[in-house]
């Protein structure tokens, strides 16, 4: 590539500012930077509108200075916390967006299955890192984890959020627990319900939560924090919310 | 008092471990110890069963090591998040309680409105002050939140949490956070389903959810934290969970 062609990146929405609906953000104030393309296929993906490449016709590429503006736009001007998720945000190169975002004063965070280290998480203020359970089909490389995990700079707070749809998830959830106490860790009852054109049901998704707080309870395990997603519970499955 | 005389606490329920439904510790893992009486009658009050004089008679009086030892049998003799609420705990010495408590390993939150300090304050992991808005009914005196603020220890991590009925609350969140620029700020919507004997209206509470998140982004307010009371959407105004 030479010095004066400037690096696009697939960019499958940018959205907000709403609240961050999971996870240790939750309830945050934030505008949401989904990239496309995904090196993991899960079962249950809500978002493969941003993973598969038969969507790939709806990414727009965008230059890291598109990218920033299109976030100031949408905040007005107003500082807060820009989220980047995917599909795999650590795919492609985010630093310079979270450098011109950074020097406005914004703050970053960044969702990824944690299976690609990438040099910009250093900058970020928060990286949730969510391996996925056996209910996901894919297998995770704890090598590549631990790669991520030291991919964090001195003033990330790295956390590992991991989704559970039975119990096989639930005890893979307690082993990668185990393997890092550092981390704090954030469960989520599993979304089966992701078609963005049917509504959701709001008993099924409290009777999820219900069902995934009495088995923490019930193993009498009260380290993980366990909560719902939000977005889900108000807007189902709706974009761009 | 004479020295060997054992203070007693009024205590009007203790239950667990289930999640924390609300604010900075929501979803975590808490046994509740909530205690016998208020200065304040809010007019939404959603625990009259521990503020009204009325169900006096429900409370128990225990003893310090008598609230512990149940603490412990709750949670298995396993360490957690206890959370002190009420009513006002602050009308009581909780400090024997917490004593025990942090000598094994426990931590220590408690909800209080901040109208009255209580020295124990110091000794707390998280304090997490309510002041009440104007749709209450009840005055907030600035001059005793201070001093609730001021309480805290050096290791004690203060929040604010204000409940959201409508604008004119709203409006008092916006000047008592602008009071308060170094507290983390979490805001809820109101609920006006208290009955525990009626089941709550979840597409309801998803709207007041909504309803309070748009008002806060279409101000372009991005400090507070917008988040629902995860108990209610589970167990509706069920007491003991």
């Amino acid at each position: 590539m030479s010095a004066d062609r400037i690096e696009t990146l697939r960019i499958s929405e940018i959205f907000g500012p709403t609240i961050q609906g999971e996870g240790v953000l939750i309830g945050e104030p934030t505008v949401f930077v989904r990239t496309g393309g995904c090196d993991y296929r899960c079962s249950w993906c809500d978002s493969l509108h941003a993973v598969d490449s038969q969507y790939r016709h709806t990414w727009q590429k965008m230059t890291p200075a598109e990218i920033w503006d299109e976030v100031q736009h949408l905040s007005g001007n107003r500082p807060l916390t820009v989220s980047l998720s995917g599909g795999n945000p650590a795919i492609q190169n985010l630093g310079p967006v979270i450098s011109m975002g950074q020097a406005a004063g914004y703050r970053f965070a960044c969702e990824t299955q944690g299976s690609i280290p990438a040099p910009w998480f250093g900058m970020l203020d928060t990286l949730v890192l969510s391996p996925k359970p056996p209910s996901s089909g894919e297998r995770v490389v704890w090598e590549r984890f631990d790669d991520c995990v030291k991919a964090a700079g001195p003033h990330t707070q790295v956390v590992m959020k991991i989704v559970i749809f039975d119990e096989e998830d639930f005890a893979f959830a307690r082993a990668a627990a185990a393997s890092y106490p550092e981390l704090p860790l954030y469960l989520q009852p599993g979304n089966p319900e992701v078609d963005p054109a049917l509504p959701v049901d709001l008993d099924q998704a409290a009777k999820r939560l219900e069902w995934l707080v009495d088995l923490t309870i019930a193993a009498k395990w009260f380290r993980p924090r366990v909560l719902p997603q939000l977005h889900v519970m108000i807007w189902g499955n709706k974009r761009g919310v």
